[in-house]
């Protein structure tokens, strides 16, 4: 089949088995030529070049690697980080934050080797196939979507009886214990003995962090924002790549950022999911007292509901819909001066926000205090108290007299 | 003055400096009797028995001591249970869901005694007086309001003056370092050198809770929960009153529940907070979880909404208000099936559910699992996919048209 | 086959062509003997005993009418006027809501007649395949649920020729130009003409109401209330079907409740829908003003977005989801002092409210009045504002030193 | 008096009684000079040279007159209709939207004049004393804001003294049947006989709008929109101004956008408020249904929620205030696409849209379709609901086990 006529598949490629095999078993079942792209997203493990070889070994007729993990840092993790992104109050959204920037290289590559499919290796029983597919369909509705696991039938028997018969250069064992997703944002491992959700998660699930139990000596850090970004750490400057690298360093040391939870999936079943995200959960924490001491009361009370629709959305895979891009807006806009400084101690699992300071801060120590300096008027509270409680008071004398129609005493 | 004639104020009396030289203060300027009323909501201290008898010395023409501790954990702890009431997605709302059992025992007390007017020691730019005055006009529209600190000047210094000359059963002090209020919930302390929200709280600010940084041996606890309501700890049957208190002697030897926050005011101001509240985190983590096991996923997400409202409406002394009633509404109907176990660790400032099961449980494992026994039809998710993602496809189209129309390329 | 053995299917029975086809296409496509049920919503037309023969006259093993008329009306629109349930501001839910109780009687007449399966006339494109459906395994999770017309590919064309080949008595016609649904509550006309959206419907689009234009002279009616329920007109006691038939009559000959737009579908696409419901929006009109002389302000502020969810999600086919029935108990504990009467004129489309009492109004004239007899102290409104605009000015002042740093000038 | 030691006000100046008198009024008791200043908000009535010649007769040292009314239909308007605010669901913000113009003006004369003291002549029980000063101190945070009617005993028989002891060119009736306020957005009647709700509204109440009932022949119109904003009326260009002034105009004419309700005020009370607002009404329900076919689903739905606390703010004086200026930037992202022609009937009080297109319409025909070129694939369809229904299949699955373990039977 000559390259002219052959229709091309874009595959996310992770270097794994089952991304592996399906560069053969795509060629296979459907007569195209398969193009493997993998993309950094800092999730550690292998060398990408590494990665990329493998890909040709297997069959792919070009093998692309992409760097993205600055892009990740900025555009992903950041405006989470700004919504206090936490789905079910828990989850950082780590692997839903990581599929949409896969999912524009793979659009970018389709456009460059001229394919009109992309693959992935998902199941068909979780959210990843979901955020996929819409956002691949988000970019580039004329593209169409493959998911060999779910729609050729390439089961993990299978895929290990093919890697064998074709002699693929790639490990093949019956059990995983665990499956596992990663990126600099955080660490994902679901399924195996998890599955029961009594049992409690053993040591060896965790990889970024250490066992908060037997912590080292408390750790002081300053974090520096200016508009919700991190922009420096004790007085270093980082970019928000450097950040989070160096928060998952010092937050994982003391056991910070483990997660384990029973949680709802998009496709409505419920999950069990354990997930470790020390530099995130930290940051978190920082920025939320940040906004507390900057961000005006109204504000904050309806960015919660905002970054709560922010939250769902993004778990549930519409990075590049309309909302999203709305909510954004919003977003952004309460940053402006979420600006100043958050000092805060890691340990024993804990990341406890100590001290914090702001040339934007709304924090008026004249108005809050009860020491001499006190400037608060504490005559306006009685008219202030009469009209505010003006609703409560009436609907009381209703219910009052309706009592007393009802022949009831108080 | 005879006890025909004298017009009666009921004062909430907690026995400390302020409220007991008020007694007096308030007949002198006022002309009224004052019947002192001290409400045990578990906030610990001295015998209430020896605050009823240093009422009546310091004036006070009737003292009546309320023990509303079962009272208070039944029908104001656990409602703030099953809402997981954390204002600003910290603070358990510790005096804020006091004050309106307080307030109800004020109103029956001007009832039983014939007062007209209700007073309190709150002063004039804190959350308390709100909470104080419309809740006791929305219990009882007709009874006045009095505030002697902010409406008869009763300063801290006239205090200790009036104290000292009138030789009052009470110790004066000029410095209080800090301010401090207490149930069985949790407690609460603010002011002096915390107002620098720079500092950091020293160890000496707390009372329920050891330090977590040396924290004795891991301690497991299983909770069972019927209905939103914790029942039995360890296979112990408990009253919700004594799962509050064995969860603050269990949590708070392990240092859980610290917060320490910048908070928004009801009175405009942000004021720095900290709080501890072992017993109260303990448990909202605990019920979270089984929440997460047992209550349906829009359901859940919609819950987050009415909890956020439900919390802001109680910390700005709206207890009593209609609303209220009808999110307590909601939020009831939504326990019905969250019943069940957890069982978590206590351990250096952490409370970590490790495992949860339910009767009543959503998770199903035949559908959560990858393993043998899958039940999953995944042939459904194409279909779901193609129809969830169906307008942030016909959305990308109509951006891309919009491009092309602009010559812009992808 | 002899009865013991064949699999039975229910089938939702409208009398119509694609329904009576579906009997027999039932039977030769699965071997199912097939139960008719046919459900008086108040859609009107053919007596339903004509239906029930004919149902057995084309196939049908059982033939079953229920007349739910009054529980539609009872238990399915008046929780819809409560929650002033409108789509989109618009739409007042009329199939949406029919949909549920079609299916309880199915499901009944599944267990009665001992049906695995149960059959509904819809396409594969709209709303109303997944009320029914998911509305059946909320009901009976074990029943499985069949379209023909989508599942068994029973087309238009192939209806008309199976009719004619085996002679059911049904008339067959090619062309019908509009689709329409209706009940009590309202009627719904789509398609034909009307997907081009820049159409005007034409006159004979409507049946439930006059022509606007040309409206007779004003009609005055008032309503009774009673916990958001109308249980008397002019006076007269009502059912809630009678109130709703009422109006529709009265309203229905002054054109009003006539609604044309642009509706956002669940399965993703937006259609095109004509509706006229007088009686629904009439009264809507009228309990919308007794919520405002009665309903608390924060009570009636939360309402809406609970409204709003309840209405979604009826739209979306969960009326008998977790969710809907806590949104329910915050809505009905609303409705406690929704009572009193409205008076309102009927004419030339317009429902329109000119007078409301009440004797749980929570309006008080000597607090509105700026006549003699005003109880408003207007002395409170200085330390209101000050303290209600308090975040406002803070923040301002800080935008202030913001722009000074800058070196703006204001 | 030099002007160099004169303390000065500025007075918001409407060249009626209260505020001619208030000149004099404010010199007299607080030593100040006035300065008059009247913004022009398409108010209508007197000439504005007229007004500002008898504000210098009647003592004021300066007297300036402003042209706002492009401005507020632009900047204060188009955002209104951009939000569709109607608060109550009824009342577009009429008086609402005008005070933060009118406060611009009266800050930025304070700032030309030297005034320290901003003065407004509302009573101290409405909303617009709310609005006057809360805007104030959120532009400039250290001036003082005076109401004479409120802190000087201005009441109305003291003005009309006032004005007819010094002679004032200036008309004195003890009686205005009603309270007016009006600007080219809509016109605001209350008080008199209208405190009464039972009472209809009688014909002299209006100004702007014909009665309905006695309507022209219908008068069609297209209006076009650009994101948002109506940029031609029947192919003529139009600036925001003229749009709202054309269609007060020619939906006047029909009596369109008479309101009438019972409306919380943010003081506390309910009141009762007569509306006209012809062009605004028509706008809105052209906006709403342009909206309809060119917003995403979620993000329609969502908008309404971000609609709703807009015009809540607004209602409630919070214009200048941080949460408004977020909720903006999601509201001005959403307009992106909403551009196209809207056709409506004008006709017996009501505007009716006809019909509706836009190059960035959402709605696709060949989906919506039931016609030759359907292009939905129903086959998706089964997958959708099995897997949309699943939360609520599994609800139910419980449902029934807890039932049947109660020992009931469905």
């Amino acid at each position: 089949m000559s390259e002219n006529n052959a229709d091309r598949v874009v595959l996310a490629y992770s270097g794994g088995l089952d991304t592996s095999v399906a560069i053969g078993w795509i060629g296979e079942r459907t007569g195209a030529e398969v193009v493997a792209v993998a993309v950094d997203v800092g999730q550690g493990g292998e060398d990408l070049e590494v990665i990329r070889q493998r890909a040709l070994d297997c069959g792919a007729v070009e093998a692309y690697v992409a760097d993205a993990r600055e892009e990740f840092a900025t555009e992903y993790c950041m405006p989470a980080l700004q919504a206090n992104a936490l789905y079910m109050d828990a989850y950082p959204l780590v692997s839903a934050l990581s599929r949409p920037v896969i999912v524009k290289h793979l659009v970018q590559a389709a456009r460059q080797f001229g394919a009109h499919t992309v693959a992935h290796g998902c199941t068909g029983k979780g959210n990843d196939q979901v955020r996929f597919e819409v956002g691949i369909t988000s970019l580039a509705p004329d593209l169409r979507c493959l998911a060999p696991v779910r729609d050729l039938a390439l089961t993990r028997d299978v895929a290990i009886d093919y890697a064998n018969q074709h002699r693929l250069p790639i490990a093949t064992t019956k059990n995983n214990p665990f499956s596992i997703d990663a990126n600099v944002w955080g660490r994902a491992i679901e399924t195996g003995f998890l599955e029961d959700i009594w049992n409690e998660p053993t040591k060896d699930v965790y990889s970024y962090t250490d066992d908060p139990t037997y912590s080292p000596l408390p750790d002081e850090v300053t974090i520096t924002f200016e508009r919700g970004v991190p922009v420096a750490i004790d007085g270093q400057s980082v970019t928000p790549l450097q950040a989070v690298q160096e928060m998952n360093r010092r937050a994982g040391a003391h056991g910070v950022g483990r997660i384990d939870i029973v949680e709802d999936r998009l496709v409505g079943i419920k999950s069990r999911e354990v997930y470790e995200a020390p530099g995130a959960m930290a940051l978190i924490a920082a920025h939320r007292e940040l906004e507390n001491v900057t961000v005006e009361r109204e504000q904050a009370r309806f960015k919660k509901t905002v970054g709560q629709r922010w939250t769902e959305l993004v778990y549930d895979g519409q990075w590049f819909s309309p909302l999203k891009r709305s909510l954004d807006a919003f977003l952004e806009d309460t940053q402006r001066y979420v600006s100043g400084e958050i000092r805060m101690v890691l340990h024993g699992g804990r990341a406890t926000v100590t001290g914090r300071r702001s040339a934007q801060s709304l924090y008026d120590f004249n108005l809050a205090t009860y020491d001499t300096g006190d400037q608060f008027d504490q005559s306006h509270a009685k008219g202030f108290i009469e009209i505010y409680g003006m609703t409560a008071k009436l609907s009381a004398a209703r219910e009052a007299r309706e009592a007393q129609a009802r022949g009831e005493t108080e």
